[in-house]
């Protein structure tokens, strides 16, 4: 553990809440940022969270804030956890405050629909190099639930300059909360967007009543397709056998934590996608992945099944189980002809 | 579906019974053997075998048999579903009967402990040219339990003749069971045997409470060293990221009807190595192998903290949270250096 520092984490749901437990428990200062006044204040009087994480005692050195020019102001990091619809308003208020250049840490998991922006990138458009002296990702399995009962959780930090990287495995590292460093943000974001599409669909075929063996063969087809959108992109096709790709990408279609798998599940059992959505109450960030990706396959003539059978159910009133038998019975005979395809394509770094 | 053939399936456990269902649905004539007689004939006049699938009703077109040499009788083809344990005992009477050259499956996931022998290569050993054409593994994500039910199951078959892999995917594939051709038969043999330790390992890791994120990290670096020594022993690593290496793993490690899994759990809540393997009252692959890979590793010098520290649990009566929480701690600090070992290592192959 380093030297105790001044960190703001903006955004106060499950994650960024969980995030800055972690970093109060590093003796760090945290100030907990939400747009939310009422929500910042219950935090401080009652030293809990919870809305989205009931029960949980936060740590003395954290304190909720409403102000962002006051949350970020003397910070030596600032922790992106907002969801990816409200980045872009997010990074442009930060970028108007401006307290200086400083290492910028997101957790975000999704890509812009139309843009086809990762959340690397859509920060970059709007930190200046005054605002923002690096940029690291933190990525992983890591249920906020569990990660706030200290349970063992491993994540990795990863980023194009490895100082950086390192700084932010430094600020979060501790017994129960192992940090790794990467350098390919490219496959870290990639993995981490795209698993909420096939947990989506894992949650579809569970809520059919298809049992594991259709689940893992789902998950291993979905690694496939991510790696095939994801090394087209740039990305290193090693990382997606890493803990942001395989790894997150278990969690996700497993777990009842996650919320992608219990939206789609829910969808599987016969709901329509604006009953689920309004019954979840929080963002489903797989759904609007889902068009990016579908967008991005398209552009780069690159094959998605599972992503496009899910768009199909998810905008075009496909019945679900339509779609998942078409999925299951069209691939191809011979196994390695996809896999293949993953590691002999040609790769087209779309630049960052 | 290609024409009906007559078939013999040796053994009469839950993987036998439901792989002779499958056949029985897809018209062949099915023998399905058992060392049992009484076994035998329960089966032939309760048409179940309620011992290993409760309530499933079985194909008109299969009968049990306690004769070997009737069961293999005029068939074209024989599946061996017996445990790694009985492999040679069973193949050694096969040979003795001998009744003319057919293509042999096997189904069996294990390595053999001391001579460290694939399931393939033991065969090889016993059966002459006289009685085995060509040799086929069929593997894959799949819960016997799961496969009565008639619900969407893929599974990989794998020959060094690609042509026997293609009559076998041709003699299962149906509606719900679908099967794709790999020649990797190396690779497909140390996923389906290696997969058993990591899910002892998920088991122990459940047990002790640890959650879904711990078991994510475990069931990654699993995969890894997996692949580290199966790419060692000349395995295809693209093979790893499939069906029978991933996509096998995920379900062990995560469904509660893994019987390694089970054995694992029980481990971790504070059972001893013993009292487990009595009250399951199957086998539990995956101690076999544990020890078997332990050696592989020794011999190859590959590093398996994963397969190390559930050896020290089952032979050498360390405390499983003890094993596991240095494992937690122990892995290298940039995620790249574990996954680039599986690719850049230097292939050496055992030959087969």
């Amino acid at each position: 553990m380093g030297k105790s520092k001044r960190v703001a984490v903006l955004g106060a749901g499950s994650w960024g809440t969980a995030l800055a437990l972690v970093l109060g428990d590093n003796d760090h200062e945290v100030r907990l940022w939400t747009h939310n006044p009422s929500q910042a204040n219950l935090i401080n009087q009652t030293r809990k969270n919870d809305r989205y994480l009931p029960g949980t005692l936060l740590p003395d050195r954290l304190t909720a804030y409403s102000d962002l020019s006051a949350a970020i102001q003397d910070t030596e990091l600032i922790v992106f956890a907002v969801p990816t619809k409200a980045m872009r308003e997010v990074a442009h208020k930060v970028e108007e405050v401006n307290t200086g250049p400083k290492t910028v840490v997101h957790v975000s998991k999704g890509i812009e629909p139309d843009t086809h922006l990762r959340i690397s990138q859509i920060i970059e458009q709007i930190l200046s190099p005054e605002t923002m002296k690096d940029l690291v990702v933190l990525s992983g399995p890591s249920h906020a639930e569990e990660v706030v009962k200290r349970h063992p959780t491993t994540v990795t930090s990863s980023s194009h300059n490895l100082k950086a990287a390192q700084e932010v495995q430094d600020l979060f590292m501790n017994k129960n909360f192992r940090v790794y460093t990467n350098s390919d943000v490219v496959g870290v974001e990639i993995g981490a967007a795209l698993k909420n599409i096939i947990a989506l669909a894992a949650g579809i075929t569970d809520g059919l009543g298809y049992g594991d063996n259709a689940k893992a063969a789902l998950i291993t087809r979905g690694l496939a397709e991510i790696a095939r959108l994801g090394t087209t992109l740039g990305a290193n096709p090693l990382t997606f056998s890493g803990l942001t790709g395989i790894g997150d990408l278990i969690v996700t279609c497993t777990s009842v934590h996650s919320r992608n798998w219990r939206a789609g599940n829910m969808l599987g059992k016969g709901k329509k996608l604006d009953e689920v959505l309004d019954e979840m109450g929080m963002v489903v960030e797989g759904v609007r992945t889902t068009k990016a990706a579908y967008q991005l396959a398209h552009k780069y003539e690159v094959s998605m099944p599972i992503t496009q059978a899910l768009h199909r159910v998810l905008f075009h009133d496909v019945e679900p189980k339509e779609a998942v038998d078409q999925l299951m019975s069209r691939m191809k005979t011979h196994e390695m002809e996809d896999l293949v395809d993953i590691l002999g394509e040609q790769q087209e770094t779309e630049g960052d």
